[in-house]
Order: C-alpha cells, then structure tokens, then sequence
C-alpha cells in the first residue's frame, strides 16, 4: 500500500485530504503535525483525535519549538528582521522548519508521498513544495485543495458522506500561531482600507499598569527575563505571556508574495517585537557604525530569500556565519516599560558599551583630542568635496 | 573692518561668540538666524533683541522652512529615512540648510568669516565647517567655543564684565525645534540605561481620546491632512500641532557621530513619524517589490550622509533623482488613529493600489492562473536548490 | 482570419512554426524581423524572401537600432555593466527591445496572436513571454518549438513535405549578433572545461599593429571616436568596425539563467568592453567616491534586472534616473591602444578631472593641509577603532 | 634611553629618521623590516648593514609573507577583490600586516614610541597610524619626514654631515614589491593621460609561446599549480615566476585615497590577477546565483574597507565570516592559458559543479520540466508586472 504523509492541522481542509486520499486514492495516510509554538497539549490531543476518526493509519506531532529557535528564530533576532520594517516573518519561518520536519519524516517511515492543504494561490504552497523538492526529489507531493478548488461546502458534504461529521463552523479569522507570533486574516485584511478590529486579535488587554522588565542577552540570544535564566526559545515563551496582557505587537503587514501579488495580514507579536527591538538597542550600543550598516544589509536579505522559501539556498548559510560572527559581544541587560499597547525602550547596561568607555563624550568637552585635531580632521574630510567644487566652477 | 557673520541662536555660547569678536578681535559682526521651524515670531524677536544688545552690526533672520523642506525634508520622507529604525534626523537635517543659508548670506554682504558656537566634540562643527569650506573655501571659520574651551561661568563673567547681564540660567535639558522633529539632550542622555522623564519633552499629553485622520499624499509629498489641501511644509506643522497633543513620537536615538563615538539624544517628532510611516505604508501598496528593495538601500545611504555631512556630494543628487522617480505613482489616502503616546496605521485608498486590482488576491481562490501553473513555478523556481542538493549528495 | 505576427529569423525554427501555422492552424502569418544592429542589408533581404516562401502574409524588418541604444545600451554604459564581471549582457539586452518592438507591432496591425521560436530551455522564452504578457495580456503566446519539442530532421521533413525546399545545414555554433556584442555558443560551450577555438569567433585577427584610438564622451554617452563625432550608437558601430580586426573582446560567459541552472557561452564584443572600460576609466576620474561606490550597486542590480527580463518594472525606470543623473561631468577624451586580443587603457584628458585640479597630489608634500592636519584627522578617524579595542580588552 | 621602533626599509627617508632620532633625539633606535614577500635574501641584508650603518642598535627582519596570507591574502580570493574593477589592493594590503609585526615587536621588546618614514599626501600614513594607535594606544608615533617635509637634498646633506655617505641616486619610479603585486609610481602616473612606458615595469617579456597551465583550488584556497600542491602563499609565488614572464598583469589603477583626493599608480600583478580571475571562474560554476549575488556587495566592501585601513573593525571579522563560509565549495581545476601580456580562462573541472549535474542543460530540451511548467513559471512571474501595468492604466 502507498504511505502518504500528510501536514495535517485538524482542520476541514487537511481533514478532507487524508479522508479522500485514504478513501479514493488508496493511501496509508501517516497524519503528521509540527509544533513550533502555537498548540498547546489539549489541541495536539485534539488534533490526534480528529486524525483517527478521519481515519488515518498513525498520527504523530513533532515537537519543533528548539529547532524552529535554533534553525530560523535566532537568526531573525541577530538580524533584527522585520519585513518592510513592520512584521517579524511569523508564518514565513515556521512554515521552514515544519516542511523540514515532514519531509524528513516521511524519509524516516519510507512514505513515497507527501501531502498539504495549500491552495494555488498564496506563499505556503511555494514554500513546502520546494523544501520537499529539494530535499527529497524523489518523493512525490499531493495538494487536492490546490488541485480540485473545492468549496468547503463540497468538502463538508464529502466528509459527512464519509461518515466523518463534525463541527467545520468557520472562525470570521484565520489564525496561525507560533513561537513567533500569531497572524490573523480575514474580512477586513483583505481590503487596503481597514484595520482589524480590537476583538480579531487573539490576545485581549488584560494589564493597564506599566510595568519595567529586563532582558538578558548573551551573544546575542535572549538568555533571561527579569535576571532569571533560561533556554531562549523558553524566554520568548516567558516575555511573550507578560507582554500579550498589554495586547503589544499588534499591527498589519502589506506585503509581496512569492507569487507576485500584494498580500496583507495582521499579526500580534508581543515577545517577537519586544525582543527584536530590545536586541537592536543593545547593538546600537555594542556594535562599530559598519557592522550596523552591513548588519542591515545581510538581515534585510536573510528576511527576504527565508519569506520566498529559500532557506536551503547555500547563501543562507553564509549569511548566517556573517550573523553569527557579529554577536560576539552584544551581551548585556535591556530595560523596557510595558504600556497598554506598546512599550518603551529605558535603556541598556553591558560591559560591551561603546558609549560609557572612560573616552570623549558626546558633545561635551573632552582630552581625547583638541580643537586642532578636530579641525585637521574636518579639513581633511572636506578635500574630496573641495575639489569637486572647484572643478565644477572652472569647468 | 573685518566682516564676521555668525550663526547667532541668542543663547550663551553665541552670545560670548559676538561679544569677544567685535570686542577683542575688532570684528564687525553680523549675526544671522536661520529658522528652519523651530522659533516663533516671539523667539526672532528675542534673538535679534539680544543681537543688538551684545553690539552686533546688524542681525538678520532667515525663514529656511521651505528651502529646508525643498532641499531635505522632501527626500527623507520619500525615502522613510529613519536613521538606526528610530531618529528622523531632524537636527542633522537642519543643520545642512542652516549652514547653506549662513554661508549664502556671507557672500552676499561680502563678509570674510563666518563665526560658530559649535564644540569640538560634536556632530555640528562637522556639518557647518564642510558646508562652509565646500562652498566658500575663502571665508575663514571662527569658533572660540571649540578654541577656547571655557566653562559657562567663564562665558557669563567675560559678557557681565563687558556690560552684558542677561539671565543665563542653564536649562536641564539643551533643546533643539525644527520643523523635522525636536531633540532634547543632558542628564539622562548622557547615561546608557535612563529614560528622559515625562516632563522632560516639550509636548505634553492633552489629549486622550482616539481620533481618525486622513494624509493626502501626491507623488509621496504630504498635500492634505484631513482633506484640506496645501504645501507639504504647511501640512507638518498642522500635522504636528494635531499630533503633539497626544505626545506621539517621542523616542531616544543612539548613534554614530562623525568623529567616531557614540552619542545619545531623546527627540519628540509627532509630524515626522506619523508623516514617515504613513508614506511608508502607501508605498507597500503602490510600489513593486523590487522598487521596495532598493530604495531600502538608497534612502539607508542618504540618510547616512546627511547625517555626516555629505550634502554636497554629488552622489546626494543621484539618490535624489532615484527617489524622485521611485514616487511617480505614490499617491493616495492614508488613514490614522492618534492615541495617546501612539498611533495606528489603519489603512489607505489609491487609485495605484496594486493589491486591489481585479486581478488574483491573495490566499483566495482565482482564475488568473491555474494549479498547474502554481506547480511549474514552483518547480522550475526549485530548479536550483534542487540542483545544488544533487551536487552536493554526489560529491 | 485569425492573424498571428511571429518574432521570424529566417532560420529553421521560425520558418517552421510560420509554416505550420498558416498550413494547419489557418493563420495569416506575418513575420516580422527585429534589427538590433545585426543584420545587414543582404540578410534582411534573405530573410525577407525567406518569409515569402514559407508563405507568410507579410514580411516587415524593424530597425531597432537607435531605439536599443536609447532604451537600454545607453544605461548598460552608464553602468559599466558587465554580467558576472565577465558579459555586456549582449543578448538579454537585444530581447528585450525585440519584444516590445514585436509586440507594438502586433497591436498596430490589430494580431490577437505572437509566436515565437523559443524553447521551453533557456531565457528568452521568459523575456518574450513576460513583455508580451504585461504589455499586452489579452494577446495570445503561441510557441510550437516550446510545445512540440521536434528534432530538426522532423521539422526539415514536415517543410519538405509542404513544398519549402531550402538549405538548413546546422552550422556548428549558434551565432547571435547586435549592435552590442555577438554571441557563440555550441560544442564546448556545452562543456565546462573546453574553451572554443579562435576559429569559432566571427572575427579574424587581421591586424598585428598596435593603435591608439580616443574616444570621447559626452555626460557619459560615446560621442565621438578619434575626434570623429556622431550619433552613439554610430560610434559603437565604427568602433567595433575598427577594433574587431584585433579579435579584441572574446570571453566566455558562465551564468545563473532565470529558470535556475547554469550556462555557458562564448561572445565577442569588441565596442562593448572598449567603451565600457573607457567609460568606466573617466568615471574614475571624474566621479565622487560615493558615485562609483552606489553606482556598482545601483549597477549590478540594473544588470541582473535586465537579464531576468524584469526592463519593465518600474524599478528600471528609478536606477535609470540615479545613472542618469551621475553621469552629468562624465565627460572627456579617453585614449586606448588596441593590440591583438587586448587592449590597454592608457589615459584620459578632462576638464571635469578630479585628479589634477591644482590641489594637492597624491604622496606628494602640498599646501593644502598640514602634517598637523593629517594627524588629527587620523587621530579621530581613530576613535572608534581605540574605543572599540579599549573596551574589548576591559570586558 | 628611550626605544624607538622604527619601519626601516633602506631607503633614504627612513634611513633620515633612523639617524636622526638617534643622534638629535636620543632614542635607541630598534630597525626593523617586514617582508610580506618583497625582500629577496639579498635584499634583507642589505638593509641590515645599512641599518647598522646607520647605527641602530639593532635590526630585525620579520618573515610575514604567511601571516600576509592568512590575515588578508586569503579573504581577498575568496572575495575577487580587485578595487575599482582592477587593482588587488596589493600595497594596501601589505601595509596592514606590516603594520600589526611592527606593533607587536615594538611591545615585545619594550618600545614606548614607533617611527615610519610616511608622509602627509598619502594612505600610508594613515594605516600605519590608525594600526599603531588602536593596538597601542599608549605607544607615540614618530614621523620626521611628515612632520619636517625636508627635500631629499636635505636629508642626504644631514646623513653626510653625519658620516653617513651611501648612493642615495633616486629612481625614475618608486617601486613597491610583495607577494600580493608590485606597484610603479612616479612620472607619467602623476598626470593623467599618460601609461607608463614598458620599461617601468619590474618584469619583462621573456615567453611568447602560449603555455596552459592548471591551478587548484581547495575551498578557495590555491593548493596546487600544475596538479603540484603546496602552501597557498608558496603556490602564488611559484605562479608569479611562471606568469610574469609573459609580463601579464600590468595596468594603472586610479582611486581615491582615504584623505579625499584621486591617485594613480600603476602596478603589476600577474599572480594575483590569474588567481582571482580563476578563482572567480569557478566560482561561476559552483556557487548559487545569490552567494554570487552577495559576495560581491561583501567583496566589494571588504576591499573598501582594508584600503582605508580599517582592518580592526570588527565588521572585517563578519565579512570574513561570510566569505569563509561561503567557500565550502569552491573546489576544483582552473584551466588557464598564458599569452604575451594577457591570459585566457579556459575552463574548469570540479565535482561541485553546479552546470554539468546531469540535469536540464541551457537552451537544450530536458525532461526536467515541461513545456507547460515553463509557461506556468513564466506566467507567474509576470504577475506583478501585468497587475503593475493593468493599475497604471487604469489609473
């Protein structure tokens, strides 16, 4: 008999696949889903519940949470990443490392299939085929909803046919939840005019009274919250439920998408943003003028190519090793005040700074250098712009 | 007599500036203005006063808000340049005109120096002095702060000894308005983990409750602010003077000075970042993916040499003329929520839209290409990885 | 009738699908050939004839030399263009023109229908079918080469068959000439280790005695050569005219194609690096270090752009703008010696030169600053570096 | 006594200060060399006895031609440097190295000042100072010739006063030999339009008959010359006594020095030229389109950067980081054939090679993919630019 694996998620979609690939197709359907932060216990149960009643031979859900931080999420924080300056690439990232985890799965119990439940028309599709592709030529890829564009009437009276009747109500919202945020879409994303309502977001304010926390990092990564150490994929997950009471990190990402249209989503992202920002402010403080310039560069880059699915491409890894090597000393505290929907940056502490050095101050008078060396300097800086302009008058 | 023009701003160090040229040096000094915002006809009124009574010559103030917008504010909002993601470069912006004006000025009344309050430890003495030794390499600079290096006291006995007794009472904190945005520097500025107080910013809170507001922007300049058209200048001070209520804006910028330390200054610039991110987001709708690309690198670079002085590299020009082209079609609405301490971006409506075409949308379902053509895109897109994955297995 | 026009060459391939198309598909055929520099008189006069046994409608050649010039050789000189540091992007260059030239003409003759002789293998079926595609959406692609996937016997046999009796000898190498280079490829271009043999190259060493030849230029653009002047795309025709008697030009291009795998071809473009590295030695001269440091950015981009068949994203029109603009003092005489398969760049002569200006010279004692000057703009040219270092070794 | 480490090469100027600070001044003068692959044995002699001649107390030659490799040599192959499109920063990247083994001699041996023989008109000066002062804060630079600007009548008069009577004959060119090329200056390099006379350069033509040769590459590094392998420095050395007999490598570069004006100087190089050009070859073949893409921007800087001496910044380390990674690769033959005065890249063999894998080859038909997945790919990828077009037409 055939093995297919399929990414499944419980939901109508992948419900509909494993039952008409089982029923119709006569496969063994290995029902598969990949943790990278968003379920908790209960849904993984619930998730397996819902794999058996469909009928699938095995359900299994692999935990992702330490290999999504260690393969994608600590490098979006040394690089700061925000597409367009505005979203943490959530989605983007874990879909990287789910499809990693599946394909490699499918290797580990011999499965000449794969399946999902993308449709033709958004970014998921581009970035599971082409890890399945590369990785694994050989294994065959299946996406019926791509594929037959049904309806979810169609898919439900399918199913109830089938036998399998449950509760397919559909949420006004989808949400997709991760280690590293939560995206959420639907009715008013897909115009350009109208914001998400407060009650769309998952995460409702709950704590009115600003609060300073601290954050540790070392080399980079966010070792503590508020001096207690831990594991930083487990800090994200601490700083994220402190900081989701103020309902922060909200806001709407318009982007490209690989396929080239204009997409919009919103998103809420409390310890993603908090992190992010935290961790540049360290920098600002720790790292020379052209690390920060070329930092930018690689990071803008390493967002892009990892949003359009080519976190294989060798370049990844070389950017990385940039990353990498430019955290050597960004270790330090990092003072931040939770408000109601936003939060402030108060400052940093770290032996690394480059500010407090016992050298000239900002601005004020200082024996590292005297005037003169000051003017020599600017005389010098200006030759170039000198003779520019004087060759320009006589010419 | 020798002719000294000299940026006259009315406070202790210029005043000490006039009063010891034309007293020790026998200078006929001339003291000139440049208002780029930042002073009311009330404050010209006091600067010139305070010319006369040090002795100056003559005192002149020049309206630059326009030449400032023209030259400078025009392409940093065409580029979103906020330098290190934070500061709106309102001070470095300002000064380049400032010191164009002053320069300009000294050629037309024939005068042979140019005088500067400016120390040797900042940004400024770089951005006047290259201005002024590019565009005028005969006029010789003046600048007995930066020789002398004298304390306040020094400054205030010298002026009282010479019958100049005004009230110098040293703010706490040294304050700097324009048009772009206002910078607020000492006490904790001057440390790397301490916020600036509440108090410490010019705009307090005064309004609490959330309001909608609409930016017309034409070809990316600011034209409207609630649908009411007029100048782009016109249009951020209204803007600001509605924002500034709700203390929007309000951040501390951490930096690279020219001269190669670190620096740190709180600034408030409500019209600024609201202007900014507002051009930002009708860019993401109207702009290609790839014209999002580079100007990321293009506005990065123009910001970075302004900010050190290079306006008159003829490199600006050429990242000028790429700006310029770049907003043909940014054009449109955007709409804003103002809360207290924050703002929203809710959404926008143009005609140049590239998200709301008619064409296929995003996650949906569509008729402009099918699953077939999803899948050979992806697969001719996987070609390379694929590719690689074979060498590498095989090697 | 349903009308077709077809991007015709003459060769097997277009004389193939014409005839096909008008035999079993009930075209009316109309061919149409698009001079970019590389035909002469007598092979537009071949190919017409050609068309007309084949039994197409119509026949018209588009001279499209001045139209490539301005749309895009211009800007690949504006920016030292060289793919890969390696090709002047000759044929992407050409393709691009030819399919808007071929699409234009479609729409003026009213044709629902383009065809053309592009295999599903290589790049120009994506450059033609992307111009055609957004220029005009609603007119037809049809490629029989792409789909049919024949042999040249089987395409022979079925023009036998309908009466077209003519020579198709396949000659060794696939040769592609225009205004900007010519291209080779075939038999060793197909290997990775076998350079092709001088035979293979269109031109012939004919001259052993070395020459110098100035070129001038005019804000960039070759304006005249050995003080002859003339249109530019002229000069590059009496250049190449000139320099390809010394086989001068001759490479082999190894790159990435835009559906993912690697290539490889030989070209000869003598004009084409002749002017771009003259241009590129007065750039030297005459342009600010920050112009040549963005340029080589703005300019790569372009390049890669432009080879990937994106000319009509409007990112094209903004990096045309910022070379454009950086090109108003690129003017001057260059003088080049032309020797047998190289040539050598021996100097250039402008009143726009930066380097002799009458300000001080390289390594040579000047007035212009002192030795005090230089060591105080050493000195905090080396703050960072000693703040950086000091801190390092106190952590 | 105080101890004075002085860059000693022989020469008049350094032998000026040597005698100088010993006899006016009162240092024990410590001389010292660095070949970094200039010096034959002769030659370090040489300047020994000069040195003692002079009366240092000591001299000290160290061997840094494997230091110059590792430090800097290697990380420019890796990133093809060559500056302005044609010098490989051979003196430039001596300086660097030159100057970290004079810094560290100095503290070894307990030196509390350095002295070198730059002027105020170069680069030079501004390495060397920039090195010494951030490695050795506390250590004072010395610099007579700077400081003095005496005539070389001067200087020979005051060593002949001093019993110093050498030929001090000044030579038409000041030449400037290392492992990494040597660099001609003087004469016709001060203007602009003229090329240095064949006699200039160092080596002469002694082979006409073309030779190829095979060169080696082990994760960029050059291990082997004609299928010997060796130590990479060693293998360049071997490659420059076979190349320069064809006298291949020779041109003028033109740059901007880091005090802000242009210089020319001419230079050959032909080791460092064939290698980078093959080096660059292979990687064509055996690294992504997007690790070419990216190495160039980090290349590029690299070069920027070390030129201006900033080879401490931590941001060299990053760049590093990346170029080491992404050499993973690069292993293979390069093919190279030698001619009078040029070379030609033939080809290349490597099991890494990205084009000969067995999959779709360019422009041949492939059973990779279909003629319908091309036009699928196609069709997609022209999806902004339709909905771009559609938009402005509307519009």
């Amino acid at each position: 008999m055939k093995k297919v694996v399929i990414a499944y998620s419980g939901g109508l979609d992948t419900s509909y696949c494993a039952k008409y690939l089982s029923k119709e197709e006569n496969f063994e359907v290995h029902a598969v889903s990949v943790n990278t932060g968003g379920f908790s216990e209960e849904e993984v149960e619930n998730i397996g519940s819902n794999a058996k009643k469909i009928g699938a031979a095995t359900y299994k859900n692999i935990d992702a949470v330490s290999s999504f931080y260690d393969k994608v999420v600590k490098y979006l924080i040394y690089g700061n990443v925000l597409k367009n300056d505005t979203y943490p690439l959530s989605v983007s990232a874990e879909r990287i490392v789910q499809a990693i985890e599946i394909v490699n799965y499918a290797k580990e119990i011999g499965a000449e299939y794969i399946a999902h439940g993308s449709t033709g028309a958004g970014n998921d599709q581009v970035r599971f085929d082409m890890i399945f592709q590369t990785i694994a030529p050989k294994i065959k890829i299946i996406t019926p909803i791509r594929d037959k564009q049904l309806s979810r009437q169609e898919e439900i009276d399918y199913l109830k046919a089938n036998g399998v009747d449950m509760n397919w109500e559909k949420a006004k919202y989808s949400v997709n939840k991760g280690l590293w945020g939560t995206s959420v879409g639907g009715a008013e994303t897909l115009t350009s005019e109208k914001p998400l309502p407060e009650e769309a977001y998952p995460s409702q304010l709950k704590e009115k009274d600003p609060k300073q926390i601290s954050l540790s990092f070392t080399k980079g990564e966010l070792t503590g919250v508020n001096g207690k150490m831990n594991d930083p994929e487990k800090n994200i997950q601490i700083l994220e439920e402190i900081a989701n009471k103020y309902a922060i990190g909200r806001d709407i990402h318009v982007g490209d998408t690989i396929i080239g249209i204009k997409g919009r989503v919103g998103f809420e992202a409390a310890a993603a943003l908090i992190t992010i920002k935290s961790h540049h402010l360290l920098e600002k403080h720790t790292l020379s003028k052209w690390q920060l310039q070329h930092k930018d560069y690689i990071a803008n880059w390493y967002g892009t190519h990892l949003h359009e699915g080519l976190y294989l491409d060798p370049v990844m890894r070389d950017l990385e090793a940039f990353l990498e090597s430019s955290q050597e000393q960004v270790s330090g505290e990092v003072f931040v005040t939770l408000h109601p929907y936003r939060f402030t940056l108060d400052g940093i502490k770290s032996q690394y700074d480059l500010m407090n050095s016992g050298f000239g101050k900002y601005g004020e008078e200082n024996k590292a250098w005297t005037a003169d060396d000051a003017k020599g300097f600017i005389k010098i800086l200006s030759n170039s712009g000198k003779i520019y302009q004087h060759v320009k008058e006589e010419a």
